[in-house]
């Protein structure tokens, strides 16, 4: 007999309304984790282990796993013959720069309908809204004849370097019949934004060094800086326009690939980026791109950026030396088709043929890009449930601009895989005083209750 | 009646020889004030307190004086018709990066014949063993007939922001027959190192700015980084091999310095190029130079280096973000003829030129380069007190790699300066283990008696 989805729906959506302030309560207690996996340090086991003790509580047979990095959370529960797996992290990106925050990072605040702290968005707002939207079907997860499995890493914001090793070790436990991303967001038009799809990361720091020590910069006529250098590497890189000069970065993309996600971009809001440039308080984007042409831009090209560059003393005032050091932090984000070893591999050659063989280059993280097609039950699922949550039909974005370890569940684990979350446009992720609304928390509980009961019934027929 | 030099000579030796642990102490005291110009806070006054009180003890008339930057102390005893000026700074530069120092950088460490801590060498060691030199020959001081003026400032290593006015505004007291300037190291060949003059400085700090705040760097696409707009604004500045291209930059060299700066140089040890270069860890100096080509570019061409860059995220591991700020930390050392208000305004208008209008520039600090000529009375009393406390002619230099304000005192306020010091060729100024040698500062505390009573002779004659 077919469970009665309405009523099962309804008794859901009641119960979140009665009860989201609870899981407000839990976002609160996770956000005190300092789970900054940058730094590492006891943080990250103790969170996990807390994850683990309230998924066990709720009846979930939970494991911690390790690729030999941070650990991870994996949790399931029922016996359902469809399986869907809910990736999420609980880690999250430093907090610097800390002088901006209003409020502590660590300490969620609630100001009006908004609540700040690191990770609020990014990722920990999405597992309290999980964990209630389970809540609130827990009773019903036989009848809709659900197996759900958590899988909560905490290596996501240094780009999963130990990911592979537990994705590998545990394929089978993983292979679901759709999965759901980490993370969405609300776009400015109050519409979900749905990410069928991530960008790769390949993120490497490139060394160069000068003499062994810093000097007193009277001695600059003959000490070498290698500051001089990077700005010479650099600009081999990239220049102002955007137009990336490694050699064959191009040329692997997927043409199949663009040609579905050049359909999806044209359904895609525009007005959300003047928003943005307004936002931002920017006259125009790189190389004077708008409209379509910079959201394809923003969903189906690669990218390469310096997120950190730095030489020398950069504390207040002056101090006059040769610094012996100049690095900089480099992030590059791959679509599919692109393989991050061949990109480094190219970049290395480009570098050695340029004068620059004695440049270290420490690679921080590794993964292509991953993306599932707009056909499968699980985007469905997603889709339909945003109508009922929001009322509106939901924003579906071929790939989002930035960057996740799809790669390892849809090709790896043969998982397909849609997004949603609690997020919205102005969550300022990974920038001070990152905070979602209430509203949205409390949206996004509902749509992620109601995603599991419209992938029930859509497996069902 | 002449005064007996040789007795004065021999009982000043004497004392220091027998006293010198009381000055080793004086500076250990020193070196506890933090006095970093570019910090600021208490210690400043503090220790600018503390200088004037032990030279009250000695019999100083002192004044604490200020050009509204950090307060500087002004001090004189004797009543004798030939004046020396003793120019010091008890300001030093940040300890940075601290991780580096083998002991606490504001703790005196004696580790075999060797004082570590910040300021030993520059400048807080000089300042102690002038002290103790005075202590040497006080007694005699009328019989010298010399008056001796302190001069102890508290913002050399900020470039000296506030110095003129504190010049201008006391000119009468400071001119003086002589003076002698901050510092001055013992050569790798033993000889004692005097600079005729010092480069001057311009330090700006050049800032590039994106969008208004740090975004997740899924935006790189869209979004400016003021990263790639710096890469190309120090690529106009100079190149790997030294050459700067700032417009008109060498035209203002007076080349009558070069000319008698030449014949100098053409007697300095060259061994000393090697021995940096190996100490270094370097293969080449910029630009390949070597020999009498390198001590040229170092002892009288301008220089312009960074001292230090930044954007973004400079921390461990890894963040992804596109920074909002890019700044770059630039020193320029001008010499004899070059007006670094004029390099300023040049630099200005090409950054104009080329597309930087935006391009924020806040000035450190700005003065010219100062030298003496050869012949005067003070330089030829410093040659012949080194030769007396070290056995050896010095080498002396038309000026130094380094900076330092006295074109106020040798242009603005009329006296030739001549300087010596504490410091050795590995004093590693500047940076961290910043030490001196036990053996150097008493020998310097000699020499520093020793040119008082030469100085005192040379006039008489």
């Amino acid at each position: 007999m077919s469970p009665n989805y309405d009523e099962i729906s309804r008794k859901a959506v009641r119960y979140i309304e009665d009860n989201y302030n609870k899981y407000i309560d839990l976002l609160g207690s996770l956000v005190e984790y300092k789970t900054v996996a940058a730094w590492g340090g006891d943080d990250m086991a103790r969170c996990a282990d807390y994850l683990a003790s309230i998924l066990r509580e709720r009846g979930f047979k939970t494991q911690i796993k390790s690729g030999g990095g941070h650990p991870v959370v994996l949790a399931e529960v029922g016996s359902g013959s469809k399986s869907v797996l809910i990736y999420n992290h609980y880690d999250v990106q430093p907090p610097d720069p800390v002088e901006l925050w209003e409020s502590d990072p660590f300490k969620l605040s609630k100001r009006g309908d908004y609540l700040f702290a690191r990770g609020v968005a990014d990722n920990k707002g999405n597992i309290a809204a999980r964990i209630g939207a389970i809540d609130a079907i827990i009773d019903s997860i036989d009848k809709l004849d659900l197996k759900i499995k958590f899988f909560i890493e905490g290596e996501e914001e240094i780009g999963s370097p130990t990911l592979e090793r537990v994705i590998q070790d545990n394929r089978e436990w993983i292979r679901s019949d759709g999965g759901i991303w980490e993370t969405g967001y609300i776009r400015r038009d109050d519409r979900l934004g749905i990410s069928l799809g991530f960008k790769g990361m390949l993120y490497i720091e490139i060394i160069l060094k000068g003499a062994s020590r810093d000097v007193h910069s009277g001695n600059a006529p003959l000490v070498p800086n290698p500051v001089w250098r990077m700005v010479r590497l650099l600009s081999l890189l990239k220049d102002e326009h955007g137009r990336i000069y490694v050699p064959g970065f191009y040329d692997d993309i997927d043409p199949e690939f663009v040609r579905a996600g050049e359909e999806l971009v044209k359904k895609m809001d525009t007005a959300e980026l003047e928003e943005m440039m307004k936002d931002l308080g920017l006259k125009s984007f790189v190389g004077g791109v708008s409209g379509y042409e910079a959201l394809r831009k923003l969903h189906l090209e690669p990218s390469l950026n310096v997120s950190g560059l730095y030489s020398g003393y950069t504390g207040k005032g002056s101090k006059t030396i040769v610094p012996s050091i100049a690095g900089a932090k480099i992030d590059i984000r791959p679509v599919p088709g692109q393989d991050p070893e061949k990109i480094l591999s190219n970049l290395k050659k480009y570098l050695k043929e340029n004068g620059f063989e004695d440049a270290q280059i420490v690679v921080h993280s590794m993964y292509r890009s991953g993306y599932t097609k707009p056909g499968e039950a699980i985007v469905r699922a997603t889709v339909n449930a945003a109508i009922k949550a929001y009322g509106k039909e939901p924003s579906v974005s071929p790939l989002s601009g930035g960057s996740g370890p799809m790669y390892y569940f849809t090709n790896i684990a043969g998982t397909p895989m849609s997004g949603a979350g609690v997020g919205y446009y102005g969550s300022k992720a990974h920038a001070p005083n990152e905070n979602i609304r209430v509203r949205d928390f409390v949206n996004g509980m509902k749509h992620f209750a109601l995603t599991l009961i419209e992938f029930s019934a859509l497996a069902r027929k």
